[in-house]
């Protein structure tokens, strides 16, 4: 049987999507939340929504140790909170996949501006905080709940993914298109964040406009596979 | 006749690449250059490529007397030099097209990371430098310079405006979309050409990368024309 993924703060709109969609595709989850019965009734609802789904509701710091890639979906409010938490949980060797997006509405500001993060980025300031040896990887912050939750809707877009190492993206990278319609693209460094991070104000803002829910696609890409 | 495009650094690779895709879409254009003489051989190297092109090569502060919207093209070493250049020139109800990308090469850095414009973007600065009643759009930081000059390449891709006004926008997103295969998107006001302006570092580390001329698209817009 193939090992959960570990969604931290899955129970938000992010993790619970990306939840259905992984279940959908025959991976088990482990979806975290502050609260082992909050989790445990975001996981009922999946199963619910998905046939047949392997999904089980767990404290953030149990999900955590479920796997060697883990997935952090909290708001930006409260990403230091969680990583504090799983200061004493992540072990070396582990992959903490960043979907953190500094938006200003974490201080009541818009949605369609962001904060500045001294280290750089949310990613950067993740690496930060994470026990030595862990590796952040950013990802995910392109693709839109209401679209991973709507079952019906095909997702055509990519994932822009930034790290310092190659072959972390490359990991990532497989368990990112498990779902389909999402094509991986290696962004760079995990420095590149700062960039990466921008681009869901600018989303929201033009959704705001268009009434869409609008993804990012890179045209004029070799069709080679750049992670292996 | 239709009025000429006036491009200010038009000798450059964006200026000369727009240039080249414009007279080839019929329009004439007014190519700007600090030196009257590098612009007329500009000029004759685009009426080389493109059999009928209507293009002059004129001083920059000629070219921008052109027509009402002026495109600015230069790197954004030089920007404020050309700024003020224009400052008895431009006059209120002409736009001023800025797409200026403030990569950190302008000081010998990285052109895949950027550098921090005290305004917030190259475009903010520009509006701030422009005489009062001119108008700043950002547009055409993501396309690419050897796409454009590269007769045989078929452009797929968006151009993310920025602007405070819609009107200005539709006016922008008309001579952008002459240009076959881009497709013009109201990305909001133009406070965020903050972000626009990175996609362009984000791009050159993706183009390194993959060793290609990657352009961005964005999915799930709905078909209508929202410039009206």
């Amino acid at each position: 049987m193939a090992e959960p993924i570990p969604i931290i703060g899955g129970t938000g709109a992010l993790g619970a999507g990306l939840a259905r969609r992984w279940t959908a595709a025959g991976r088990p989850v482990a979806l975290g939340s502050r609260s082992a019965q909050r989790a445990e009734e975001a996981a009922a609802r999946i199963r619910e929504a998905v046939p047949g789904a392997e999904v089980e509701g767990l404290l953030n710091e149990d999900a955590a140790r479920r796997a060697e890639i883990v997935f952090l979906t909290v708001p930006f409010r409260a990403q230091s909170e969680n990583l504090n938490n799983l200061r004493d949980v992540l072990r070396p060797g582990q992959i903490l996949v960043d979907c953190t997006v500094p938006l200003a509405a974490a201080v009541s500001g818009k949605a369609t501006r962001s904060l500045g993060v001294w280290q750089g980025s949310a990613a950067q300031q993740a690496q930060e905080m994470v026990p030595e040896g862990v590796a952040v990887v950013a990802a995910l912050h392109t693709v839109g709940a209401p679209t991973l939750a709507d079952a019906e809707a095909e997702l055509d877009e990519d994932v822009l993914i930034c790290a310092d190492r190659k072959a972390d993206k490359g990991r990532v990278a497989e368990l990112i298109e498990l779902i389909g319609g999402l094509r991986a693209v290696n962004a760079g460094p995990l420095e590149m964040a700062r960039i990466v991070e921008q681009l869901t104000p600018l989303l929201i803002s033009i959704n705001v406009r268009y009434k869409a829910h609008a993804g990012i696609k890179l045209t004029g890409l070799p069709e080679a596979d750049h992670w292996s």
